[in-house]
């Protein structure tokens, strides 16, 4: 039923207690919903409430502390025994009086942790500020440090079965860019484009069933395309039209994200000079991926392939990226950037977005990529170049569903 | 272009600020994207990176600060003047080096904020430990003070445009609750479901186009049903299947959640059970609601309904809900449970979801209301029952698109 085998579990969590005896913490308190899948499997929308792992350097077991609604699918769904799920009552929830890190200070203490070294993850957006001094008010004779992206440096070198999932998330991606711009054109609107897109996104393939991705399609478009995080309007789209298609295919939480732009009837001048650039910049990129060269080194192909056309941007060009939760698909480790020291390992996986936006338009051309032992290669196979819309006709297999 | 007028938004801004002087901040640093959005219009996936408001008590706009590739939709998608944008650059995301508090708190002390007091979300999703401690170390003479939910409880409130736009969102509701479960049936796998249902939120109706709710449609299936948080799998719908469905309707980042429960042929007898029960005690709640009441009273009507049935379950009953972004479609400020002293007004707006959740089943029937002059409305019109399913009969309008 889990999507790993328990010892790749036990895996995880020996290559987290390594890291935790590194740095002297006793106690690591995982907040980040991707870390705690990562370690027991669970999986469920219920990291808008408080709820954390305690990962205890001796004992076998991490312990989950949730909310009580939740804590049924920690007990029969994870790898987790029951008697390692803690759980607080209702009336901590969203709670002016209560906060449910009282109630986790409190057992923490109680299991005799009270005095310990205990790890927490800073700057996770499920860890915020008034949780941290809560924590402490309660944990008074505990020390403190710093783990933030602790797991998530574990999480860094995908193993077989993960790469297996993130080939499934791209065939699921391929499929939804293929189907979801198939009906891009003028008179559609904005909102329709990402409603195909979704629907393909999750009923994936006949084989595979396809997952929520942690971003949500963004497809700025005309003028828009400058802006890379908007998401859509209701507006339809118009004759002229540049779109960005900027989504992910998503298999049992691990992303393969894959961006393209399209070009509703002939492109502006702008968009046909600087699409071969990137292209040719992307593709140089591929070509000289190889393990033992730094993230750093990689974005130097980048920067100079850019230069030779004479432009110079200053970008992160990637980013790691695999298991995730909302509301960021990458894994905030290694960047593809200037001065980034991380040295490529095989099974390291990557987005590529050499994203290029100017003061009226932008384009992304995106390549997910995963490090093998004498280069990369990447998980989707999607011609790479802009796509060219005919924009009036109606596409026989792209309507609405009835 | 903007969702609101001018007129609007000042008067949002007036009465935070009206709060503000309350507490005593001069400068509220405003990191919830539902309160960026509600202040200025802003409205981007960027935040999963660093970014605020910060409203000054004694100006006329707030700044926004942010990431320099989102900065373009501060200037150009908000009431904003160019010059009230500032942007760090992209070497500060997730980064181990630099991180986008320092700049934003020596911005702060430039603009010659440095000895103010300072308002922050101190249990904001997107304000962590670490921003709180990176800005404080900027910021050694600001006194701070924790502002949560100040700006939240503003938006307890709705406009008329914004009681519009949940009438919009509560159309869309409606029709996706209507044709995403239509092809419920034996055989049809849970992600084939949350697609179709994806498809409508987003598709919406010819005239208004949807959004993403903050909150993936939940469905949890068979004995799932006793876990109300998890998302959809891979897995087949059987015959004898429960599925609870909870959805919402999304226009223009305003919600109208909706919770329904389908069972694929023949109910279990708890569920024949429990369902008149909960119609029941949601209905007498209700007919109850009006103007002056608290929130604990409410809670009040429900806890006596179950009673008399001799059930009694210690869960939050509903919450305020409108405006929102992911992980949440609640705005965290009055909660329908036992204590909560908030007292009704007109155009408060409330998901009521008497949910019961046993050991091996739960079902949701669910409204979302506004509290009128005399009593309240609901939002959406839909059956008040479970919804029984032939397991084997394929809907003709249900399929795939192709």
């Amino acid at each position: 039923m889990l999507p790993f085998d328990l010892f790749e579990y036990q895996s995880r969590l020996t290559k987290t207690k390594k890291r935790m005896e590194e740095k002297g913490i006793d106690v690591l308190l995982v907040t980040d919903p991707a870390n705690m899948n990562y370690l027991t499997g669970y999986d469920a929308w219920s990291f808008y409430v408080h709820q954390m792992l305690a990962v205890i350097i001796d004992e076998p077991q991490p312990l989950w502390i949730g909310r009580y609604q939740d804590a049924k699918g920690a007990r029969t769904k994870t790898w987790l025994h029951e008697e390692n799920v803690y759980a607080y009552p209702d009336y901590y929830v969203h709670s002016a009086i209560h906060h449910p890190m009282d109630y986790i200070g409190q057992k923490l203490v109680d299991l005799g942790h009270g005095k310990k070294t205990i790890g927490v993850e800073m700057d996770n957006y499920y860890f915020s500020a008034k949780a941290f001094i809560q924590l402490q008010n309660n944990l008074p004779n505990a020390r403190f440090i710093d783990a933030d992206l602790l797991v998530n440096y574990v999480r860094l070198i995908k193993s077989e079965q993960e790469i297996n999932y993130m080939k499934r998330a791209a065939m699921i991606a391929e499929h939804a860019m293929y189907k979801g711009t198939e009906s891009i054109r003028a008179g559609m609107r904005e909102c329709d484009i990402a409603a195909q897109i979704y629907y393909y996104m999750l009923s994936g393939t006949e084989e595979y069933g396809g997952d929520y991705p942690a971003i949500v399609p963004l497809l700025p478009t005309g003028e828009n395309t400058a802006i890379p995080h908007l998401t859509w309007t209701e507006r339809s789209f118009q004759e002229g039209d540049a779109v960005i298609v900027e989504l992910a295919g998503c298999y049992k939480r691990y992303h393969v994200p894959l961006a393209r732009t399209v070009s509703i009837g002939n492109p502006s001048e702008d968009l046909q000079r600087v699409t071969p650039i990137v292209v040719e910049g992307l593709e140089e990129v591929l070509d000289a991926v190889k393990p033992g060269m730094t993230c750093g080194e990689v974005e130097e192909v980048w920067r100079k392939s850019l230069k030779k056309h004479g432009i110079e941007k200053e970008a992160r060009l990637g980013y790691s990226v695999g298991l995730n939760y909302p509301p960021d698909w990458g894994e905030h480790t290694a960047s593809i950037r200037a001065r980034d020291t991380t040295v490529l390992q095989p099974n390291m996986t990557f987005h590529l977005i050499p994203g290029l936006w100017f003061d009226k338009y932008g384009i992304e051309i995106s390549e997910s990529f995963r490090v093998t032992e004498d280069g990369c290669e990447t998980f989707t196979n999607y011609p790479r170049d802009l796509m060219i819309k005919d924009p009036f006709i109606i596409n026989p297999h792209g309507g609405k569903i009835s």
